[in-house]
């Protein structure tokens, strides 16, 4: 696979002079169009120590205008990082669409090295290359343009470029023992790189093969395939979407295949259930005691909790979520409420605002609605086009699987209300000044599309009620039987987790 | 004190009844007025355990539209946290305008523990609520209404809460040992309280003490109070500010006194120095190597630092700032470009979006363009009022000495060149295609009002040119002497900062 990187091909110092300016000039022309456009750049370096990543990544600040160009390179993990999934810190660094962000030891370091160093073995090492597939896959179904180089070096032509930093008494510091180690590993490492390349290499996020021998050729060879990729899809006719935005057919959930009127997960739920203030009161009490001692428990063993409330309007989310958050010390929780995106938020992929609040270990996060929107309101509004929302139950249950891996307690609550419930309550808050704020034109036309949200939930619940990130479905058109309910399943599900569940590594 | 704060005042539940609807009816309107108000709402909660602190924030909760509320607790410093300086938590989760945040165990909570539990003397105390006080002003300067809530309980009464917490056998969970021994130091705490209230109560961040004895009344109390308070700043005439925007007069710096033309800092450098090339290229390998060795040792010693570039334009910020990032390692190094601020960013203080870069322990963060430009840019083009550029002059010293006691090495660089040799490099740009780039108008226009930008940077380095934090004048007429000055001021800082000096606790 790497013969063709083995050629120790130069660039000619006058062909260097004579080619660098111009392509200096498109560079730059090419980066003032793309800070208009609607799509990302990730650009990540990966290859062999002393192929020169790190040196081709600082002629690009040089060459560019480096305003818009943002390098990042990772290392250790800090606490915050190692207290979450391992791609956190790669979501929070992500850049906006418009913008160019350079990776180096990015996703690709870890895996190759553990599976070198022989920490993982080839099933494990393959699970890993999955996950990154699916990662890029998510990013460029968004539009963003993923380039990634391999820089190259023969096993010999390495040896022979660390010796000569070795010995040169003002450069030798970049030689460290562990790029000897690795010189060792060559032929592993290779071999790592190759399976590595071979799985990630897709359509939309594609290798390119580098050879790192000459910093002329090199350089000039990475800033022309940047340069040609993101000019091509700067010209590219702007294909109309295969659903269109706002394409209400699409969107529309199909009826019953035979004809008959739908049975939906949310029309078997039995709506009558309720519970008397007394029992209430008391069994409150009960388990907001006893969420406290599992929430303290829970810290100790650095046990992280998300919760996701999504439901009717007017179901009572808010109150049961302040019957939680009543039972936890403020330190410990924050609630995100989900309302219109800020400028950064909707500069990025929709699941970034999402990952940005993941909570530290042994901490919880409350989501008053989701990452879900996507598949509800944006579905049914038309706000995702058609294959936007359908690839997100898959984009995530991926998500939610790395938050599930991680140890962390992920619980997904539906509020249910019959249509009549709700008209009961938005009529109440029509009457009550201090409750009337809460009811808004927008909850009477989403209630005119009770059918199309019933069935939305339902494949929604169909497609992500995983094993290990189940949707709990709650009778809640008695409020305080809801409310009992949500604080009864979290106990439950926190005990197990403390027990030491399957989902708790 | 607080007497007037034991009378076991009681609301009866009638006249709750009663205020409450209208109360959450008012608080409701002035919210949605809030939200397209121009200023943040900063909520403090400190006092006595057990006087319903994080009751009244549910409540708060319960009464208002908690979409835009946001309550922050601040419990033991994560790692990231501890790295920096103490109140790079608290600026992180400031609201932006329109929004109100409800903090509790803020930044009262340490200063009073640790001079309650003997760690700090008296001095140290007031050293601390001194930050407080510049911190409150810094924002209440720029707009933000802040309120603080003490809530009180007498010794007896909060005896009496304890141990009727303590008996019920669901929620006893809410006490801890802590809250006993806190309880014992009763008499010490109120001291240290009665200091901080007449320290930190100034007209723009005034105390409120409420008796915490009953639930009823100290949650009306505290809502009246922040209904009102927001309400008269809603409805206070705008008056028009004291400069008025872009208010040229005021900005513009002042000639000499004695009609003199004025010499400023900058007249006084010599712009003949330079370096032939030979000599620069082997000091450059020099300094690289040096830097990169005293950068490893840094971080190992947990060091950081923060470089500032500002300096005329095309002074070569960003040449200079390469041939730093060349020497360091990708992992432990970010640049951060000052260009025009996200909408969040713009929603906060001016230095909300420099706190958030401040890097971790062993981290160098450059900044390309700085705070600064608040005296510089903002005040010469009337971006900033007269009294805002006025008063950034005490904010920046007082921001800077927060990172300087921290331990951070930081330093200033100031790139001058002459106008003349400005010129040449602006008609070179104009030359060369992929310089051109970096010319606009904006460069022309600031280089007519050359002299009044000189007597700005004289007054900048008057007023911020301080021992720990001093500004570094670089004659950059030749941009090799420029930068070998960069690299070996800053490798003497570093040197001098690893050998201990005053700068590094």
């Amino acid at each position: 696979m790497f013969r063709t990187a083995e050629l120790q091909r130069k660039l000619p110092k006058e062909d260097y002079h004579q080619q660098v300016p111009q392509l200096r000039e498109e560079l730059l022309l090419m980066q003032m169009e793309l800070r208009k456009a609607d799509f990302p750049v990730v650009v990540v370096f990966a290859g062999v120590d002393g192929a020169g990543k790190s040196e081709t990544v600082n002629k690009l600040h040089e060459w560019m205008d480096s305003r818009w160009l943002v390098a990042r390179a990772f290392g250790e993990p800090s606490d915050e990082e190692r207290d979450r999934p391992e791609y956190w810190r790669y979501w929070r660094e992500l850049p906006p669409r418009g913008r160019m962000a350079l990776f180096l030891s990015s996703w690709y370091s870890m895996p190759i090295l553990d599976h070198v160093y022989g920490h993982i073995g080839l099933a494990e090492f393959d699970e890993r290359l999955e996950r990154i597939k699916n990662f890029e896959k998510t990013l460029a179904d968004d539009g963003a343009l993923i380039l990634k180089f391999w820089m190259h070096l023969s096993k010999d032509a390495q040896k022979e470029r660390l010796r000569k930093l070795e010995k040169n008494p003002l450069l030798h510091w970049r030689i460290s023992k562990r790029d000897w180690q690795h010189w060792e590993l060559y032929e592993q490492f290779i071999g790592a790189a190759e399976r590595t390349l071979m799985k990630t290499s897709t359509g939309l996020a594609p290798w390119k093969i580098v050879e790192g021998y000459d910093e002329r050729y090199r350089s000039v060879a990475v800033a022309t395939i940047i340069r040609d990729a993101i000019r091509f899809r700067l010209d590219e006719p702007k294909t109309p979407a295969a659903g269109g935005n706002g394409d209400a057919r699409g969107s529309k959930p199909a009826a019953d295949a035979a004809g008959l009127p739908p049975v939906t997960v949310l029309s078997q739920l039995d709506s009558g259930k309720s519970l008397e203030k007394e029992v209430y009161n008391e069994k409150l009490k009960h388990y907001q005691a006893r969420l406290n001692q599992l929430q303290r428990a829970a810290r100790e063993r650095k046990i992280s909790t998300i919760l996701v409330f999504e439901g009717w309007d007017a179901a009572g989310k808010g109150g049961s979520i302040r019957r939680i958050t009543a039972a936890l010390d403020a330190r410990d929780y924050q609630v995100i409420q989900i309302a219109a995106p800020t400028d950064e938020e909707a500069a990025h992929n929709y699941l970034w605002r999402f990952w940005r609040h993941i909570p530290r270990a042994g901490r919880v996060t409350i989501y008053d609605r989701s990452w879900y929107g996507r598949v509800l309101v944006e579905r049914i509004e038309g706000f995702a086009r058609t294959r936007e929302w359908q690839r997100a139950y898959g984009e995530i249950n991926d998500f939610e699987a790395q938050l599930v891996e991680r140890g962390i307690v992920l619980m997904k609550f539906w509020l249910h209300i019959t249509a009549e419930e709700q008209l009961r309550r938005f009529q109440e808050r029509e009457q009550i000044a201090y409750k009337a704020w809460k009811l808004t034109d927008e909850d009477w036309r989403n209630r005119e599309r009770w059918g199309d949200y019933e069935l939305a939930v339902n494949d929604m619940v169909e497609r992500t009620s995983t094993r290990q990130a189940p949707w709990m479905l709650i009778e809640a058109n008695d409020k305080r039987h809801a409310r009992i309910e949500v604080l009864r399943t979290l106990c439950q599900r926190l005990e197990a987790a403390l027990a030491g569940g399957p989902q708790n590594p």
